[in-house]
């Protein structure tokens, strides 16, 4: 007998769920609480929710994927699809339905609910000296008095006017040399790298110029775009990281490499085409953009883009740049380089100013990459006088603690519960997600907000609410406030006395114990959404990860108090700093002395883009920072084990003091 | 009425004559003097006669070309060649016969008679330096006590053993890193770039690395494949510049580019592509040679190819890097640049290593380029104390006057007649080339030897000469013979007396009066090779640009004699110095001075591939060497039209002592 649900997980984002078979594709993400854009309503016009069905056996997931699986194609789809759309797997959402378990791939210009900017830029305090700078010249047409050679000409003018000495000059500028100084007669704009390469050439006087900074995190990728001549951020872009299809975390897409003679080409394709997506996108916005719309920036193009800077862990550096990450995933862990990078961008196949630099910022352990480094570079732990401990939350954690005298570091396996992954209504920080929650201690009653929407819960009508998931932060709170109430005990588990609360129930199906966040008829899917026993754990195995490494590194440096604690990350600007204490995954500590710093990774990442001598710093930090392996500690285990647990008092992390 | 001959140009040759229609190409080769190989005798089976039809209207040659001149395709024909290939044009020689006016093109590859090495590399004296070095080194395993990165861990070992430091790595150099190291059980062999930058890593032990020098000139490109580890060279190649079809000089190179959009990137194409023919050939040549069957050399891929340097004229060096050439061609004619340039090999598609780089030698002006600086790092006038005076005999001519106190230089436009272009029976110096001429001054009876055959025409049967055409050396040989026996003037013309030849005879077809140098019993083209007044005039415009360029550079200078002469260039190395001297091409001097010096422009690129401190004194040539512009003295035109006469005796070049 024919089943009648079927297995639907949708990619980049890992939503899966069982729906009945015969719905479309588009009622199968709003079930499961993953919005496809479909402005027609799904009347088969707009071919806005194309969709991919993934062909294929899909074990991590345990699932058969392919065509067969959904109706066949539609003349409406032939006639909105390219004929090599479809060869690739595309479908329309609309007019698909489910006849099978599919994986559906979603991309970026299918997704409705645009994802709200989780690495915001913070404001960066920079010196403006970008590695690339823009100098408008005029020199001496060329005669037979002075029939010196077009580059040699504009070295002289450059030598004695901007004191340029000893340039060199790449294939892509001297090829439109010649050209540019006839069209402009001889007066052109020298676009110099350095002080030391001329990489475009471009007649009369040029204004403009401008860079990009990349975060490229395990599960999201943000792009900053600048105006080098001012230093402002223009437009932020960011997208999932698409490797997530090959694995949530870095040691899975580790293993997808060693797995895949092809992996580590395919998943540095798929990083990098996002990237090419995200400038496109940046592009697109600022020549949208109303406000811009008299400056010279509406008319900006990739090529205006000249100067590109990248910060990640040293997976995703390694990935990216297809260089081998399988010594990251075994003792020693060590990378195939620490010391920053500068590569050309084409040969990367980045879609910018074809002379245009990459520069990557270093990494110091397998573990510990180029994104720390930025996080240093914009909190400067190195310059402070007090103790600094900065906690990098994302996919891994960083951890950072000293001052000018000596900085350590670490990493943490976290797990990517705190991003809203592996969690069961886990997503990611997109409207209709919950961010926090609040539990009265006496009537245990569930209030929360979501994202997108200004008013609480007890302030809107159920029908008005549209909740889709947790992320993040609202996890966070809802443990905090759970264990606060009482419902949750020190050790994880729901309290007997949880018993006593409407909201508590056992799942039949999964034999888990669950909490009920937010009944059905407030959310978009159709179900209540609960938090789990099993969620539960994954943030408990998560905070108390942060926890001992917090610990053990204050324990190397002999230090028991703190001058100021920062919590870095997407996720480390959104937390209740408060519940963070609560349930012990960050040191007690007075409040005044805990700060979010938001995406201080991308920050620093910044400052390495629109300043040369932070990218100088970054490697003097790369080589000075000591690297503590926290499995190594002889404590590690116990350390974890008893953190595991909840606190039994704030003033538990008084022995922290002793 | 059908016409019942047909206009057939062969190329890269230029070859070009008329032909009975329904002959077959190969047919049509024979008897204008061009060979196609057809080991099997036109049977229709070894497929070696493979040629291409050029589709389109041609008006410089003005024909038009087309299968629709040929006849159709044969069953024979598809069985041979792949469909790809007949799609673009190529058909056997041997199976289609000419219906009408053909483009063909013979490649390389079905070539008979390969063409004599006439750059053939002199015996150079150089300390080998290479910029390319080759480090074995066995480096600590990583352990968790040390758990520094790759790069860095290798960096420590060169800096503390070959005192390498501040290294750089490229991106194709990192990606094997990881993999060569633990392979080769932390055993590599890295590869250096000017002590700077790591361009290759393997694993193990690594013997071998190689390199290539390349002159590309207007006509003929040669390659050297030299050992880089005892500086040997192991193979030569040649081949003609494709870019030939598109202009036989510069001149219409540049003007190639002007009138069609696409021209650049084509012609650069054509030449790059020729390149990686050549080393393609290099490679096979040495794994095939026998004598190098035990060496490791036997092995050797392109991928062992790891430096390469270049030398080229000024606008061959633009068009190949696709810079514009257009300034070139008109006043001042400045270059784009005149330091030498380094580039990466991948980015111009050249097909070695993929971390090699191409090292161009600096161009002067836009008429005297890095070929010009290849022949005085290999003749070292910059060092020598008499003065030397180099004539370097390409397409293009080009001069260098001086000692080590001052040098300078200036080109003159001999024209491609010296080369056997645009002459009647001309062709380049392959077997059965006329290359040398006597004509006894009492009888008038003509005695010749050709390439290929050791015996001269007296000594042989005429069956047995098998005459093909003439060649630069022969063409000179026979107009100074000609001239010393009184049958031409010193106008050029063919005296009065040249009547009483039976070999003198007015060509009624083309009115022009010719000689008669080989009879058509001799040839195995079955027609009368001679020397028509056309050709003489040609070789009078040729010796006199190059006569009056060494008379106004002396001038210049203000000296009378000279230490020595050196014959630089293809054609150079097969002249007869003392009828050079009769029919005043050179300057008059004592026979001892005067030496051939052979492809001294490709010996200096090689010393460029062999040596880096000759790369910096290229640099520092270019900026010292004086650039004179013939066209602008003064007495320019007087002098030059004075020289295109023959001298009255040989000491009439006695003026210049005065």
């Amino acid at each position: 007998m024919k089943q009648e649900t079927a297995t639907i997980i949708f990619q980049p984002s890992g939503r899966r769920g069982s729906v009945p078979r015969g719905i479309t594709i588009v009622e199968a993400s709003r079930l499961l609480g993953v919005d496809i854009e479909a402005p027609c309503g799904d009347h088969q016009i707009c071919g806005k929710c194309r969709i991919r069905i993934e062909n294929g056996v899909f074990e991590k997931f345990g699932i058969r994927s392919g065509q067969e699986h959904a109706s066949p194609v539609e003349n409406r789809e032939t006639e909105t699809l390219a004929a090599e759309e479809i060869e690739e797997g595309y479908r329309l959402g609309c007019a698909t339905t489910v006849q099978g378990d599919l994986l559906i791939y979603i991309p970026e210009t299918s997704k409705g609910g645009k994802q709200v900017v989780s690495k915001a830029a913070g404001d960066l305090d920079i010196i403006l000296d970008p590695a690339v700078k823009l100098y408008h010249i005029k020199v001496p047409a060329a005669t037979l008095e002075d029939k010196t050679a077009d580059f040699e000409r504009i070295c002289r003018c450059l030598e004695k006017e901007h004191a340029l000495s000893a340039l060199e000059i790449n294939l892509y500028a001297l090829r439109s040399l010649p050209g540019a100084l006839r069209t402009g007669e001889w007066e052109i704009t020298v676009t110099v790298w350095m002080d030391k390469e001329i990489i475009r050439i471009t007649p009369g006087s040029t204004t403009g110029g401008y860079g990009m900074a990349f975060d490229i995190g395990t599960t999201t990728i943000a792009g900053y775009l600048c105006d080098l001549q001012t230093g402002q951020i223009i437009d932020t872009v960011s997208a999932m990281n698409p490797q997530v299809k090959y694995g949530e975390d870095v040691v899975s897409r580790i293993s997808y490499h060693m797995g895949h003679t092809d992996g580590l080409a395919r998943m540095s394709k798929d990083v990098i085409n996002t990237i090419n997506m995200l400038i496109e996108e940046a592009v697109k916005n600022v020549r949208s953009n109303p406000e811009l719309q008299a400056s010279t920036m509406s008319r900006i193009t990739a090529e205006d883009i000249i100067d590109l800077a990248f910060c990640s862990n040293t997976a995703m550096h390694h990935i990216l740049l297809q260089v081998d990450p399988e010594p990251l995933g075994a003792i020693p862990f060590s990378p195939a380089i620490h010391q920053s990078l500068i590569l050309k961008c084409c040969d990367l196949g980045l879609n910018v100013h074809p002379g245009a630099k990459a520069f990557f910022l270093p990494s110091i352990a397998g573990y510990v990459g180029g994104d720390t480094i930025g996080v240093m570079l914009a909190e400067t732990p190195q310059d402070s006088l007090e103790m600094q401990l900065i906690i990098d939350i994302g996919t891994n954690g960083e951890l950072v603690l000293g001052n000018r005298e000596k900085l350590i570091c670490s990493s943490c396996a976290t797990g990517p519960a705190l991003e809203g992954a592996q969690i069961e209504f886990g997503m990611r920080a997109a409207p209709g997600a919950i961010e926090r929650v609040k539990i009265d201690p006496t009537t245990w009653e569930v209030d929360y907000k979501v994202i997108g929407k200004k008013t609480w819960r007890k302030d809107s009508t159920s029908a008005d609410m549209k909740t889709k998931g947790i992320c993040g932060s609202g996890i966070l709170d809802a443990l905090g406030e759970l264990f606060l109430a009482g419902i949750v005990a020190k050790s994880g588990a729901f309290s007997a006395k949880a018993q006593e609360s409407i909201r508590f129930r056992k799942n039949q199906k999964t034999g888990f114990n669950e909490f009920i966040l937010a009944y059905a008829d407030e959310t978009s899917i159709g179900r209540d959404i609960v938090i789990t026993q099993k969620d539960i754990r994954q943030i408990q195995m998560a905070k108390a990860s942060i926890y001992t490494g917090c610990k053990l590194m204050m324990k190397k440096l002999g230090i028991t108090s703190l001058g100021s604690i920062k919590i870095a990350g997407a996720f480390g600007s959104h937390i209740n700093n408060h519940l963070a204490r609560v349930i012990g995954m960050i040191p007690d500590c007075p409040q005044r002395i805990l700060h979010s710093v938001g995406n201080a990774a991308g920050d620093g990442c910044r400052a390495a883009l629109l300043n040369r001598q932070k990218r100088k710093e970054s490697d003097r930090l790369c080589r000075s920072v000591e690297y503590l392996e926290l499995t190594l500690e002889d404590t590690f285990q116990q350390e974890l084990v008893r953190a595991t647990q909840l606190p039994h008092m704030i003033d538990e992390f008084s022995h922290l003091n002793q």
